[in-house]
C-alpha cells in the first residue's frame, strides 16, 4: 500500500483515519483517543499507534486534520476563521508540532461568528466536502448532530450559521432525565415523531410541558419506549426547525451527516414542504479534506 | 418530648421528618433514606431509624407522609385522585404496610389528569398547605423545583394542572452538557437573567440555539459563569413562562417553593406585571400535611 497522505477526523470521542491514494480511500482505522481523552503530549502517539503501519521510513507523508483537534484543548490550536469566508481555505491550515520525521500534520481552523455569538469546528469541512460534490450549490447546509449547524452557503462562502443544542438535549432527556424511564427498548413510532414535530412547530413554548407529558403518559396510559422515543426526538427536532425558519424556509436545504438522524430531519422538512438533498456525513468530511489537498498541490 | 404525631416529606432523595405537638414543629430530622435508594421493604426501617428515638412503647403514633412514598416504586402504592378535585383528602389516605406496634402510617395520594396528561405527587401537599395559610385563595400556585407544577386553584379545588421539566434541564444542561465548562464556579448576574427570561420569551422556539450561544459566547468573549449560569436560568424559565400564559395572566399567583428559586421566578413574573405571593416550599408541606390530620380528630 502506498498513502499518498492521510485523512483525519478527530473529534471528541473519536479519531477516524483514512490512508488516501490517487483514487480513494485505500484503508481506514478508528479509535476511541478523541480528543476528550488526550492531553496536549498524546496526540501524535495516539495518531503513530493508528497510523503508523501506513507510514514509510525515510518519506513525509502528509496528514490534514479537522474537528477538535484544533481546538485550544487540542493538539494545537488552529485559531477560528471568521464568516463571512470560504469554508475551509488550504492556505489558513496550522502545522501541528510533530517529533516523528515520517509525518507533516496541518490542522483545520473552525469558523466563528460574532453576531450571535456562534462557533463550529469539523463541520466547516463537511460544508466544503458538500460543496465539491453538488458543484454550484447555493443555500443552506444543515448538519444534525450533538450540536447541529445550520450555515448560509452562497457563492462558495459560508455568510452566517446557527448552531442549537438538540442532539445533547436529546441523549441528556432520554438517557439521565426522568423521561429515561420509559425509554428503555427498540422500536420507534413514525407517528409520534411527526406529532412531537407538529406540537413543537405550533406551540414551542411548551415544549418543557410536552417533555412531562411523555411521562406522564407513560404513568398514566403506559406510553411505549418507541412512541416515547419518537415524541422526544420530534418535539426537540420541531423546536430547532421553528427556530431555523430563516434558515430553510423557501431555500434550496442539503442535509449533511449520518444516515438515520438526517432521514429524521428530512421527515420533517418534508412535513414543511422542503425537500432536502441528503450528504452523507462521512463522504463530505473526505471530500473536504481531499479539497484542501488537491488545491494546495495545484 | 411527647411527639402527638408525626409529618413525612419523603421525596426521591431525601426523607424529612417532623415530630409535631400541640403548637407545631417539637423536633425534626432529616436522611437520605430517599425513595430513591429503597427497595419496598426498605421504608419501615428507614422510618424507624429515623423517627424511632421519638417513639414510646405501648403507644401507637400517627405518621402522615407525603411525595414518591406513596408511588408505584415506594413504599405502597396511593393510587392517583383525578382532577377537578381538593388536593388532599384526609379519606383518601391509604394505610401502609407495618410491622412495628408503635407506628401507624398513612400515605397522600398524588393527583392526575386525563387531558393533557399530567401528575403530581407530594406537591398536592404543598397546594393543600398554601390554602390552609391563604384562606380564600383563588388563582394559580406555582410550584417551581426539578419538575415545575403550575396549577389552577379554585373554590378550594385544583382545577387542572402543567408540569414543566425546567428544572431538570436546568441541572442537566449546567452539569452535565458542553455548557458545563463555562460555569465552573460561583456568582450570578441578575442582568443576565433577564436577558435570558426576555428572549425566550419573545422567541421561545430559538431557546436551543441560546443555549448554545452562552457556550460561544463563552469561547469568543470570555462569558463569566455567573453571567452564563443566570441567562441559562432565565432562558429555560422564560420559556416556562411563555408555555404558561394561560396559567398566570390576569391571574393571583402564588409561589410555594425553597427561597433561592422562588425568587428568580418572583422576578421573572414581576417583569410581566405580576406580583405573586411567595409561601416557603416546607411551611406550605408541614401545613397541608396538618390539615389532613386536623380533619381526621376532628
Amino acid at each position: 500500500m502506498n498513502a499518498q497522505w492521510i485523512a483525519i477526523d478527530w473529534g471528541t470521542t473519536n479519531l477516524r483515519a483514512y490512508a488516501m491514494g490517487r483514487d480513494g480511500v485505500l484503508a481506514q482505522a478508528v479509535s476511541d483517543d478523541g480528543m476528550g481523552r488526550l492531553d496536549r503530549d498524546g496526540f501524535e502517539p495516539a495518531l503513530l499507534r493508528l497510523v503508523g503501519p501506513w507510514l514509510r521510513d525515510g518519506q513525509v507523508t502528509e496528514v490534514v486534520a479537522c474537528g477538535m483537534v484544533g481546538s485550544r484543548q487540542g493538539w494545537h490550536e488552529a485559531p477560528y476563521r471568521a464568516v463571512p469566508c470560504t469554508p475551509l481555505d488550504p492556505a489558513a491550515l496550522v502545522l501541528a508540532p510533530t517529533r516523528d520525521p515520517r509525518i507533516r500534520v496541518r490542522l483545520v481552523p473552525g469558523l466563528k461568528q460574532a453576531s450571535p455569538p456562534d462557533v463550529m469546528r469539523g463541520e466547516e469541512t463537511q460544508i466544503a466536502g458538500a460543496l465539491a460534490l453538488m458543484p454550484g450549490f447555493d443555500g443552506v447546509v444543515c448538519l444534525p448532530g450533538t450540536h447541529c449547524k445550520w450555515a448560509h452557503v452562497s457563492a462558495g462562502e459560508v455568510v452566517s450559521f446557527q448552531t442549537f443544542l438538540t442532539g445533547e438535549m436529546f441523549a441528556l432527556l432520554s438517557q439521565a432525565s426522568v423521561l429515561r424511564h420509559g425509554m428503555q427498548g427498540d422500536g420507534w413510532d413514525d407517528a409520534a415523531f411527526d406529532q412531537g414535530v407538529s406540537d413543537a412547530l405550533s406551540r414551542p413554548e411548551r415544549v418543557a410541558a410536552r417533555l412531562f407529558g411523555i411521562r406522564a403518559e407513560g404513568l398514566l396510559s403506559g406510553l411505549s419506549a418507541g412512541a416515547a422515543k419518537a415524541r422526544l426526538s420530534g418535539l426537540l427536532i420541531g423546536m430547532e426547525l421553528a427556530g431555523a425558519r430563516p434558515y430553510w424556509l423557501g431555500q434550496a436545504v442539503a442535509i449533511v451527516g449520518s444516515e438515520g438522524i438526517s432521514a429524521s430531519y428530512a421527515r420533517a422538512l418534508k412535513g414543511l414542504g422542503v425537500e432536502a438533498r441528503l450528504v452523507k456525513g462521512g463522504e463530505a468530511v473526505l471530500a473536504g479534506l481531499a479539497s484542501t489537498r488537491a488545491k494546495v498541490t495545484a
